[in-house]
């Protein structure tokens, strides 16, 4: 049960959407304009960085779906997708992605955690300012999205499955198909 | 100077938004929405929220012009806003303003923070599901503003008095006039 009375069967941001329809096509525009491109970073690694920051931010239901929309563009299975979120070090991304997850996990703390010589590294490795700026700002926006959602105590009837198959609609369509 | 190459003399913002002009649509379009309206919530509380938000992110540049901001819609000297934002409990605010701040609060700290009880004191206190649901949203909008800011390093070369004429400009015309 969330903490107000949302529209029945509409899961996680769906039902907030159709509570206060005015701010849909600002929010549905930003996040399509930030996610849904393949300018720098690959789509597949922006659904990386905002499941990754969801998972730290211990929201549930926008880390599920996240991942589930990093699954569909990288062609990977659920299995990788958690092991790599779990231990970033470790994992098969590349140096200049790690560097840009450290980023991503300081501004999940907040803004003035960001150091000047983590983004050197990023540069360093091989970023460019639009990759450093993409990484802050989806991070930034996903430090929105989970406090929106678990903020008003939004639940979802979701499975495993229909999770799969809205993670596939949103890499096909885009958000707010 | 700000961690990367920024079209130079636009503050804050405006930097970001000449930098990476796709995101500048929607972002606006969402700002206007939740911040430009009277509905429930007054402009100046909205401002107000934000202002309070940023000062616990320790977000500068998003406190001084939004705690400006605020001033004009609530025709309030600086010295008001700040003694305001700075003790809540003993304020002037109303009960129920001061149980949305609350809430505002525990968002900005994370969306899992904010308890059930919260809420319904502030419903006690008079607050629709409208004004729960938009406090949570300003205090998550802020939270993702001052991270964009403050993860980037942006600076600005506001003075007061230009500050004054932003916050005047914007009070009238809303975001990105």
């Amino acid at each position: 049960m969330s903490y107000i009375s949302l529209p029945e069967n509409l899961p996680g941001m769906h039902g907030l959407m159709a509570f206060r329809p005015a701010i849909a096509p600002g929010l549905t525009a930003l996040t399509n304009a930030l996610l849904c491109t393949d300018e720098g970073l690959s789509r597949g690694e922006r659904e990386l960085i905002g499941a990754y920051v969801s998972g730290l931010n211990q929201c549930t239901i926008c880390k599920n779906v996240h991942s589930a929309v990093a699954q569909c563009h990288l062609n990977a299975n659920q299995e990788t997708v958690e092991k790599t979120l779990s231990d970033i070090p470790h994992s098969d991304l590349s140096a200049k992605m790690k560097a840009l997850l450290s980023i991503a996990q300081s501004v999940h703390r907040g803004g003035t955690y960001v150091r000047l010589e983590q983004v050197k590294l990023a540069r360093h490795l091989g970023a460019t300012d639009f990759e450093i700026h993409d990484t802050v700002l989806i991070a930034a926006l996903f430090s929105f999205f989970n406090r929106y959602i678990d903020g008003l105590g939004v639940t979802t009837d979701d499975t495993p499955e229909t999770f799969m198959e809205r993670a596939r609609r949103i890499a096909e369509q885009g958000y707010g198909a």
